[in-house]
């Protein structure tokens, strides 16, 4: 795809066929790892080498602008503003891309971070050439970063093999060890026990039945009461206790979710099918990972911790340009405390993007079943831990969904009527981390607004209780089987760019709430409120709660750019439902993780500040490490360049009807113009045809229960 | 329909067509105004009877079991429970139906509440016929029943009409009566003057321009500053002033929302069709006013106040059989307060259905426009002003929707995917009251869950300002226009029946918290927390507000029957984003809507306890009628038949993008089961088939950016 480009007067060359922003492409990954490897300095250090990531390292803000503005559609010369006057300047090329690699030495225990520049030679070529070249190589101490599932897998072979724990398997019944679930978990850090000196795995033991289901749920007996502690480097036990005998429950009748395996293999069999077709293709455009729908413009990029990513949205907005709303938006970390106190479940509070990855566990997903319509599917490249390339195909899910009305209005004296319907680009990948799931979707909407969304499904991580034992802190799904409570939350990373060239700072942020009025002669009738804005000037006073009951919401502003009635253009983050930590202050996993004391936080961009509890929560001893950390500097937020952390949790009090899989609960929050538009962008979607009105329904009642097979309705949306 | 059934062991004559809870027909409606009129003493009274409103009379609970259990479809003999031991009764008929009647006799200001009897004879003949039989006639002393668009209409013309009001248009420079737009709006109770001895209507004035557009937006110019009260009664002007010269705002070029009104006719055009056809029908089944889908099954109700009614909703639980979750489900009322102290918007609180009706203002609903999919509507009959019958063609839409993903489970050692499609089956209807409209959905779900959903769009209630003139209390909108800030409010009067007959007073309510655990050593790590249940014992006890940091819900429980871990089975009532009202304690519209100083009231049930600001709120003087003087009884409510009242808000500023018509906001609650099934009811629901891979979607990757108009993808969903 490289060649040649005309920019504003001058013939520019096109150096590279990626944009800045594209995720590394399989090539790129295979060639930085091999770079690395090669420049390790024994074959000791090289045969200890584990790759634990390989991701873009992304370009200052300022390439993105220079590749927008020349190199890339849509092209908006205005994008680069060159610093000096006196004429503009025409750049030659992009800058070479780089890789950025997380190197784990399993010799050593030592974690490196590695840049690699990646040359592309002979690009006109299909697929080019690439090579890499070391940039930088950095030790990070005291750090463990994340588990891979290749040392998950290693790790229960080894725990299945360790006499005491066949004894202690043996004792609770349990002749074959192939029924035997060991799904390690990350010890988190409680004390100097957990310290990152020693790579440490603290699994939790599941037993299935002797069904031949493939698709038995094994989480319905867990196997209390034994201690076994990991060392994941080694990759030896190193501590083993059976603790507590508790017997192993029952199997559950309910615990399967297949019909093969429970209910006889009866399903339910009275859902007709529902079909969702675009005769005329898709709405939006799809040029390598550059996405237009709708006057909304973005890329798609991906990596490995956080999975999806959305770079550089703008709306095109007319006249006016395409005007940006952000630069990056994705979600950066994730905790799951659990809410009782006893072993194994106060030590679970799984940072599942730190210490897992959402993207590395992505699901691979499947037309009809995961998504219906039109579907653009991107795949995934990662590295596996051992340096092989490996590609999740059909990873990130794009395609449009109606979304009911999107505005209406009946005039009372004429009855005329005016009706839109909603159209909405929906961007999603789902992942499982051992035994729930998270999909994390983006849409975006007709009327300028952004949907962030959360669905949490898959199966809860339960415990098992002795015949006279009860704990308040759980609600007992079936005989012997407990649930405990917990709480899931997410954190939003926005770097925002409201009406801003990438990194320029014009940024601010504003919270609003609302005030009632004194009674008085201003106000007889005691009706009166308002919105009270306030700046938040600096990143301390930006460490805000929700407040359902003053509608408290915040304002990203542009400083110098005003809308038609003269107010600042902005998009406000107006929260969901939310919650904070229900833990005491002193509480260990927070020591981690307080970066959840707050709904939202603000802080000016830094290129390296990227996760809100560091980049390796994993064994982390350092308290409040990350966002907490770097608020600390109380950075000015007047006018720069804004990135909101938005927190938001679920309170998980599990039901019975959450068993064996729980039923898609949502979460999420709105991105909604405010005054960015002079008047509302919906207004232009034009009106859907009314269905041609088929015979034979309104006409046909049904003469009694039953089916309606013969109705054949012919449905249009013809717009 | 009628005809006969056999009962358990015994033959039993049907005795009429309609369920008791059909909504009345034409024809009844008919027969009962008929019967009503014939009934006045003199032809003054007669001359001077409107309709106001007439509805089922709804029958007492056991009437509903009864026919449930002998006389229509679902039969459930075990519904209908004999009292007294020895042998069953088997009833022989139902008992006839009822009319209730609302009448305003316009010559002496007298609202009264009419039963009639309808008896129908010739039952098996086509149509069959009714008569009917005053059974009571009651006088409501003062009150003022609801107002109607007939009256709205003659009161637009007679202020049109009154001389200094077309001089004090003139003086704004409107020469041409017919661009005048007289909104009158319910005056509510500020003091004395308000009193409802006289029938008020206090008209919002604006002013199309000489567009000749038919559907020009006439709210962009609100005629401020002019005092004009109306006698509703004897229909003419009884105070007028012209208090404050405001200009007209200039035209706004931005006020229209049609393509032919604005932007020369120019839509956008690059959305492409989007299909949603059930080729082999619905997987609903209808039968009359019955609904049957996915194990749900409930009637459609409907009446001219709340719109829409869900009745006796229940659940196929399999060998549980038939289970009830609620009686009745509806909402009851509505109000819109506003936030600007000054005259006029300081009156305005519209109360939406108890001052308008809800159901009167519901829009005929068009298939492709308002609703995608296979529908099924249902019509809606009326009286009118002077006792005509009127139908709303098509006014419920009922019809199902793909939800997305219901859950989903993937194994990390085997990869093996389990992925279930959610279906939900959706009644709605849209209602216009004067600038506004609202959409109320009742949407089921496969997991058991039932969603509630109030969708608001429609057109800013403005007010205009003087060149100098700046108000904290909205936004400038355009020049010299101004929104001002808002809240909606709903309720939603949940009449719960958890696993009980009709009637059967088994539930109680327990309200939830989530208490964090105090330090100690049951709690080392601070983690700890678990869910508080508390019993709402009675009434004064049971005015509850949410709590977001608490996690708080309430769960309406059986008081008898148990799950399989031996909890009590119940439904949850989960808040979504909620609010209070944003204004002084004394507020003036709080006399009326005291109901709104709490998010959520439990009552015993009461058949004639119905409206929370009691039937009657226009002009209502006596302070906290309804819903908090009920409760000031104190009801226990240990074990009852409940009434949930779930208060429920929006807080609005407006935006920009709010104009010129608002796009879609969306806000509601949801009744979740929990431990009302031993496990999740939507495990049982079966995979779809994976689409088959359409040749050339991923193997064309897109050259350029530019349309993919060749993709022809064929999308299954089959299930
Ligand atoms: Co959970
Ligand atoms: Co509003």
């Amino acid at each position: 795809v490289a060649g040649t480009v005309k920019g504003p007067g001058v013939l520019v060359l096109r150096s590279q066929s990626a944009h800045p922003l594209d995720p590394l492409g399989p090539t790129e990954i295979a060639v930085a790892i091999a770079t690395v490897r090669a420049a390790g300095a024994t074959p000791e250090v090289r045969d200890g080498m584990r790759f634990v990531e390989v991701v873009l390292n992304e370009p200052d803000k300022n390439v993105v602008a220079l590749a927008d503005a020349y190199f890339f559609p849509p092209y908006q010369p205005t994008l680069y503003r060159p610093k000096a006057k006196g004429g503009a300047i025409y750049p030659l090329q992009l800058p070479p891309r780089q890789a950025r690699l997380v190197v784990y030495n399993k010799r050593t225990n030592e974690t490196s971070i590695w840049l690699v520049e990646l040359s592309e030679v002979h690009a006109t070529a299909r697929g080019g050439h690439h090579r890499g070249k070391v940039l930088s190589s950095v030790v990070v101490p005291d750090v463990q970063p994340p588990m891979d599932a290749m040392e998950y897998a290693e790790c229960e072979a080894v725990v299945k093999e360790y006499p005491p724990f066949v004894e202690a398997m043996k004792k609770r019944g349990i002749e074959d060890m192939d029924l035997v679930m060991v799904d390690p978990w990350c010890v988190g850090y409680y004390g100097e026990e957990d310290s990152p000196s020693r790579r440490l795995g603290r699994p939790l033991v599941f037993c299935r039945t002797e069904s031949d289901c493939p698709l038995e749920n094994g989480y319905a007996r867990p196997v209390e009461g034994i201690h076994v502690l990991v060392d994941m480097r080694q990759m030896q036990v190193i501590e083993f206790e059976d603790r507590n005998f508790v017997p192993l429950p029952p199997p559950d009748p309910l615990r399967n979710y297949t019909a093969a395996a429970s209910r006889g293999g009866v399903d339910r069999t009275d859902i007709k099918p529902l079909l969702i077709t675009q005769p005329e293709g898709p709405s939006f455009r799809v040029n390598g990972h550059a996405v237009e729908w709708q006057k909304w413009n973005f890329r798609v990029g991906f990596t490995p911790r956080e999975g999806l990513v959305i770079h550089t949205v703008a709306y095109d907005d007319g006249s006016r340009g395409r005007r940006s709303v952000a630069h990056r938006l994705s979600f950066v970390e994730m905790v799951v405390p659990y809410g009782d106190p006893h072993d194994p479940h106060y030590r679970k509070n799984a940072f599942d993007a730190g210490e897992d990855g959402l993207g590395r566990n992505a699901h691979s997903l499947k037309r009809g079943c995961d998504c219906l319509g039109h579907i653009k599917y991107f795949d995934a490249h990662f590295t596996n831990f051992l340096g092989g390339v490996e590609t999740i195909e059909n990873c990130v899910c794009m395609h449009e969904e109606d979304h009911g009305i999107l505005w209406k209005h009946q005039d009372w004296r004429t009855g005329m009527t005016e009706v839109r319907r909603s159209r909405r680009l929906t961007v999603s990948f789902f992942c499982t981390v051992a035994n729930y799931e998270y999909g994390f979707f983006w849409h975006f909407y007709q009327d300028g607004h952004i949907e962030a969304e959360v669905k949490l499904t898959g199966i809860l991580s339960l415990g098992a209780l002795k015949a006279d034992e009860n704990r308040r802190q759980g609600t007992v799904i079936a005989p012997g089987l407990y649930a405990p409570v917990h709480q899931h939350f997410f954190v939003a990373r926005l770097d925002m760019a409201v009406d801003c060239n990438p990194g320029e700072g014009l940024n601010q942020v504003v919270e609003v709430n609302m005030k009632v009025e004194e009674p008085g002669p201003e106000n007889p009738h005691n009706n009166a409120f308002y919105a009270e804005e306030t700046l938040l000037r600096s990143e301390l006073q930006a460490q805000r709660d929700c407040n359902a009951l003053s509608h408290r919401h915040w304002i990203v502003r542009n400083t110098r750019t005003f809308n038609r009635t003269g107010q600042l253009t902005g998009y406000k983050l107006m929260p969901g439902s939310n919650c904070l930590p229900l833990a005491g202050p002193d509480a260990k996993f927070l020591r981690r993780a307080a970066f959840l004391n707050h709904n939202l936080w603000v802080t000016e961009y830094k290129r390296d500040e990227c996760f809100p509890g560091g980049e390796f929560p994993n064994q982390n001893p350092r308290v409040g490490e990350g966002l907490p950390t770097w608020a600390k500097q109380d950075r000015k937020l007047e006018e720069t360049d804004i990135v909101l952390w938005y927190v938001f949790g679920v309170t998980h009090v599990p039901r019975l009807e959450d068993w064996p899989v729980m039923p898609v609960e949502h979460v999420g929050f709105n991105l909604l113009p405010h005054g960015f538009f002079n008047c509302s962008p919906a207004v232009d979607v034009p009106p859907s045809e009314a269905a041609v009105e088929e015979v034979g329904i309104k006409e046909a009642p049904a003469k009694g229960v039953g089916p309606t097979d013969s109705i054949q309705p012919t449905l249009l949306s013809k717009l």
